[in-house]
């Protein structure tokens, strides 16, 4: 929506919650609304316990200004990280405090009843352990290791995922929740937590496959079916031999891909089965493995070259197992970004290891349930006055 | 910014101008903001010949209510699209009615004194033409053919306009106005006339080079640095041998820019310097042209493969000199982005000749004027109450 002046609950809320006003003469001020109008919707956000009003300190004389802030005590929400092998849950408050945090091991294979229930019992157990009540839990974010149809919160054909096909996981719980890509989710933890002032990021997962979370302007892009980031296919030159699942040949992710290394180490006598075992591999300094590592970020370099000169992002963000041995890893890529990408393009760009590590997808889950919950439209339809 | 109640003067406007309110009442509905406060910005647009009242109809009984509009008639922008032997400008009023056009050869090289003085005397003409005083002017749009500094509206080393390389065009002008690359203004000129539902779309002008403009969300996209967009120079395989102007090797621009098939078609004893060559060899039924701009399109559609499954844009359009030949060119592009991107990306992708045509940059141009004109920020600072 356009407009400077904002007046609604939820806008009353974003100005509360943002620092921007700290008193209801501070809202007065900012939105131009009348007094009247103020008072009734300050006095709804508190009645819904968002809000609490304190007495204040920095009055200029006479009675001190009450100060307004957002209520986060009482409100809780849960970011889960399921992967392949494991499920991470951040318990965080509104403004995005960690309150507490769980890390398991979890097949996602067993099937949505399973993983879910799970999900569902280390929640309260976390709301618990950080002396909230169930009924403060207001909203969840889930990442899943595979396509998801983001408006309905069903898995769209996710390859590693059986079971999971159109399940409708929103149906599962009486809390409201959002369900996206991991690789989305891991993109909105790090830009968020550490590169907030960021307008153009791009985080690039290199695990089993590979894949890309796009933010633009601050948001996530999804693209029109939800499928954009999927830079896994985007084809490499000079590999036109090697076959790829999804049908096509010389695919990134079937020359670069945490599955694809560990394929040819095991071609060449060494026992690797997964991303992790040839990560394993490298930091035992197994020269095979660092040579393919480096290789790898050569390749994913040359995509991302051509992907700097279409997007023009300030920040090139690498995780995913295979940034364990970043230091490997990106070599490779900065040595064919830097050489293959305009100057202008790549004059201020920074490519680095992802900073917030194995949490990006739980903190960036956790983060799509708070600004969700937190939006002008949602509060709004909660809060009426 | 957020918010869904806006209340400035800025907000006011916009309201008006989108049909979503057409009386004082419907603003004090939507805006949640005291009559008195309403009436105050009302006034003040009317007073600067923004907004008209007039009697209006469609009342529940009593006396009609006057109906609110946006006052286009006193006003007019200027959409200058400026080409390496071209000038065209389109005159438009605020709601992008177009009151008057002109298109005249024009040679960039003559440096920015010379063709700047020619537009400046083109719009006066145009502004008689359509029987508007020269003060009616309001903002202008130029869009021109190199990289431009959009914040500042100054060319970033353009490899076609000598004289250009810095030159503060803003500086040479009274009016507002907003300096971008022609492939920008073309992508917003073709997103608003033709596409104005659609949320991703790329716009790829293949003329003597290969550009893209990018709208994400709605939203032109420029990048970092202003740069987002430039794919002429990303890799295409097998093509290794192939020099550019930029100093790599396999560019998408050194194998299918109009450039570059001229070279090519010259080597084979054929009379071509221009894109527009090719484009005449082909229209004459030129075996070895057709063939080569069918190449092109394959060549092209490698690379729109690729972000096709990076960006997952709803249309992509083609537009520039090379798509006067767009059935053999589009054969080749949409031969292999079928061929190599997701089914998920490609299941409702478009793939579509421009409709504007040779008109897209002047419309752009001008859109881009309208929009920043008509922005709420822009009326506050012009409308003060």
């Amino acid at each position: 929506m356009t407009g400077d002046v904002p007046g609604s609950p939820g806008d009353v809320l974003t100005l509360i919650g943002s620092g921007s006003a700290t008193t209801r003469s501070d809202l007065a001020r900012i939105t131009g609304l009348a007094r009247s109008t103020i008072s009734q919707r300050v006095d709804a956000l508190i009645e819904r316990g968002l809000v609490e009003e304190t007495q204040g300190g920095d009055s200029t004389g006479g009675r001190p200004a009450r100060q307004l802030r957002l209520h986060a005590e009482d409100h809780a929400v849960a970011g889960v990280d399921l992967g392949a092998t494991h499920c991470r849950i951040a318990l965080m408050d509104l403004t995005g405090r960690l309150l507490a945090a769980a890390e398991d091991p979890m097949r996602i294979s067993e099937g949505p009843e399973t993983v879910l229930d799970h999900v569902e019992r280390r929640i309260h157990a976390l709301l618990e352990d950080a002396g909230r009540p169930p009924t403060a839990l207001r909203a969840m974010g889930l990442g899943v290791p595979g396509p998801v149809e983001f408006a309905t919160g069903r898995p769209n054909n996710p390859p590693i995922m059986p079971g999971w096909n159109g399940y409708p996981i929103p149906d599962r719980f009486t809390t409201m929740i959002l369900v996206d890509n991991d690789v989305n989710v891991m993109a909105l933890g790090e830009h968020r937590n550490a590169f907030p002032e960021v307008a153009h990021l791009l985080f690039v997962k290199v695990g089993t496959g590979i894949g890309c979370g796009i933010v633009a302007g601050g948001a996530l892009h999804r693209g029109a079916q939800g499928s954009a980031g999927d830079i896994g296919h985007i084809r490499v030159s000079g590999h036109d031999q090697a076959f790829c699942h999804c049908g096509n040949t010389a695919c990134l992710e079937a020359v670069a891909g945490g599955e694809a290394l560990a394929r040819r180490l095991t071609d060449l006598g060494f026992s690797a089965e997964t991303g992790s075992d040839v990560v394993t591999l490298v930091q035992n300094g197994n020269t095979q493995a660092l040579r393919l590592v480096r290789e790898a970020g050569r390749l994913i370099g040359e995509v991302l070259a051509g992907l700097v000169n279409f997007f023009n992002p300030e920040v090139i963000v690498i995780g995913g197992v295979l940034a364990r041995v970043h230091e490997h890893l990106l070599a490779g890529v900065r040595e064919t970004v830097y050489r293959r990408s305009l100057p202008l393009a790549t004059h201020d760009l920074v490519i680095v290891p992802s900073r917030t590590g194995v949490n990006a997808a739980a903190l960036g889950a956790g983060t799509l349930a708070i600004e969700h919950y937190l939006a002008p439209d949602n509060i709004n339809r909660i809060v009426t006055c």
